[in-house]
């Protein structure tokens, strides 16, 4: 018998899985489960008809570049229309900014991989989200944790942090936010305070990495484009690296999204990507841009405003009914997600048995945290599931919250 | 202005650019130009017809599976699929084993990631796949070339340089080998040194990486089926991980591969994917699995052999005619690409500006050379040229030759 475990790079060793993938697991044996676990765009949203006529059309051309291998940067019309998505959202862009990237998962990797050293310091909110976790940890970085307010970074935690490792001679080279309706919490960073972070930034040296996926799909009416407004606008000197994605809005199952990056980080970005699946796939950008060209995505996203609004009203109001003031929350403003915080006698990892037995599955809040914080926390996403389910899934919910402080009375007891 | 380089990891900071993708650029550049670089499949063969009927009926369904995220492992019936596949190849296969990749690349930059820490040893044939190069180099590996013979790896080549590392008191951890119609070379490694590779690595305590994405393409009656069995299908115990792809025979625009490793490297490989993608496009994945399921991959596949041995014949018969015994190279029995010996007193790397100026471009030898050799060698593909092109490719060389001759006398002569 090999012993493996003597094969495997350090990294590997470190290797941990996603809560929120094996989450995903747990939806997929069949069992009927609510599942308010992965952030997954509701399929219902998906513009059916609009990618068959665009399939169809790609198709018949039987040009090959079509089913081909392409540009590493991308494919270049896909390019175009991203630099013009951007400059709509206030960022100034030249072709050399962008690279087109297999989801924003394969973007946090590749930043992970051209910005961080073993041992480099990268600091992270807390909660964070769990994917870039696990991209971070793969490049075996070091995660420092700082703390938010309810209009996200605590500006004052972070120089704090930053003092102390400073202190330690230890150098801050990446601060990483999600600053619209951020996953895991759904909180929004206030406008001010993104100036303020830039202003750091720029005095203390540090690029920031700009995760922005869910900035289309505010609330309108409870929130607005003037607040989603990017860091990255902002950015006159180069100091902000930022991702973006079209799975939210136009449908995951395609692996598109981008990066807008300095030009010499782009350089190095496109470098690590030829090593890593060499392009994004060829189809999946044309599709993406034909959504683009002919207006598919700009029809789709204010019917997602109102359609995750929706999903989220139902939720809303479903806990309140259900908990009353027992289970509290930032009101999301945009997004998925959903955060709660558990009554102090439950702990959101222990109940999760309870939890499947009774139908439902959420994400631990665990798993948002570098700093082993989290346990009172629980991530609800309300995207994907019908709102009947939804309003299920939270009367299971309930039940299973009951059931779980019986059990632990009843040990209590004993 | 800030200097980026200070932020850059030493990974990032020692990336070099793949010379094929660089020539892909070349050959975008919209000049006519006949591409012998890339290893692109000829764009004639994708099954359009079949395509289309697949993804007009994927997309009929409105099954919201179809463009949502997928497990990491991949689509269960592709996967199902993936295991017939490798069980006709004689591998005895169980889902533990298995991973689909977004394309090949990811499978080996998953490999590298998994199984090599910086300044371990990877062993790898002199001349090898670029990719592979890139792969292993992005995450710090040394790669130490092993010469071949015209049946593949020298083994007492490949004893020497180990006993050397030995001394060294440098562990090797792995060999990487692409025993079909290798990239660059053509050459198949031997039926009888394949089952010595593997006592080798054996009694070394070696995993071998075989890379295995052109074995459907032998040439019939040029090379056999017996000929290309994977040396995984003899290893009992665990020793190799096999990596195959369906960008060959189906399409490269649909990024969708697999790896074939022992249990607990695939668990590794799948956590390492978690962070680098999550998934593989579902889309993607979805209708390779159809193509599979209703036998457009198995009429394919035939078609390929006969497609490819002809375009192959075509150019050794232009290269016989054009250059006489100027150029030599050993006869291509299956795959995409001639790997030609140019004339003692040309340089691959310095005629290109010439070759370019003709317009055709090849590879020059060193790209493939981990040890700075590989300067007198041409990878030539003739997978995707039509005939009428690759006879005008060829032409163009040999006009490209006698100019880079003509001008090294002009420049001799002063």
């Amino acid at each position: 018998m090999i012993n493996y475990d003597a094969f495997f790079s350090r990294s590997a060793g470190n290797m941990k899985g996603s809560a929120i993938r094996k989450m995903g697991g747990v939806a997929a044996q069949g069992r009927d489960i609510v599942s308010f676990a992965p952030g997954y765009p509701g399929p219902d949203t998906f513009p059916w008809a609009e990618f068959k006529d665009i399939t169809r059309e790609l198709l018949s051309g039987e040009d090959g570049s079509v089913l081909q291998y392409g540009p590493t940067r991308g494919y270049r019309p896909l390019l175009e229309a991203i630099a013009g998505i951007m400059q709509a959202r206030g960022v100034a862009t030249a072709m050399e900014h962008l690279l087109v990237t297999t989801g924003s998962q394969q973007g946090l990797d590749l930043v992970a991989r051209v910005l961080l050293d073993p041992g480099d310091v990268i600091l992270v909110e807390l909660p964070t989200y769990t994917g870039a976790i696990t991209a971070f940890n793969n490049v075996q970085a070091d995660l420092v944790g700082v703390a938010q307010e309810e209009d996200g970074v605590d500006l004052d935690a972070l120089e704090d942090v930053y003092a102390r490792l400073l202190r330690e001679q230890r150098r801050v080279r990446v601060l990483y936010v999600v600053p619209n309706f951020q996953n895991p919490t759904g909180l929004l960073i206030g406008r001010e305070k993104r100036v303020a972070l830039l202003e750091w930034a720029e005095r203390r040296d540090v690029v920031i990495v700009e995760d922005d996926p869910y900035r289309d799909l505010y609330f309108e009416g409870i929130a607005s484009e003037t607040e989603v407004r990017p860091i990255k606008a902002d950015d006159r000197n180069g100091r902000v690296v930022y991702l973006s994605s079209f799975s939210k809005t136009l449908a995951p199952g395609y692996r598109v999204a981008w990066i807008h990056a300095p030009a010499p980080i782009a350089a190095k970005l496109e470098l690590a990507k030829q090593a890593t699946d060499l392009c994004t796939g060829v189809f999946d950008q044309r599709i993406i841009f034909e959504a683009c060209r002919r207006g598919v995505l700009d029809r789709q996203v204010p019917r997602l405003r109102e359609y995750y609004r929706h999903k989220c009203r139902v939720m809303v109001d479903a806990l309140r009914e259900a908990f009353g003031s027992e289970l509290t929350w930032p009101q999301p403003r945009g997004g998925f997600f959903l955060w709660a915080t558990l009554p102090p006698d439950l702990d959101a990892d222990t109940m999760i048995p309870t939890a499947v037995e009774h139908g439902v599955i959420y994400v631990a809040g665990d798993a948002f945290f570098v700093n082993g914080d989290g346990r009172s926390f629980i991530r609800l996403a309300f995207s994907a599931a019908t709102p009947d389910r939804i309003r299920d899934g939270v009367s299971r919910l309930a039940a299973a919250m009951s059931a779980q402080r019986a059990a632990s009375k009843e040990v209590a007891r004993f």
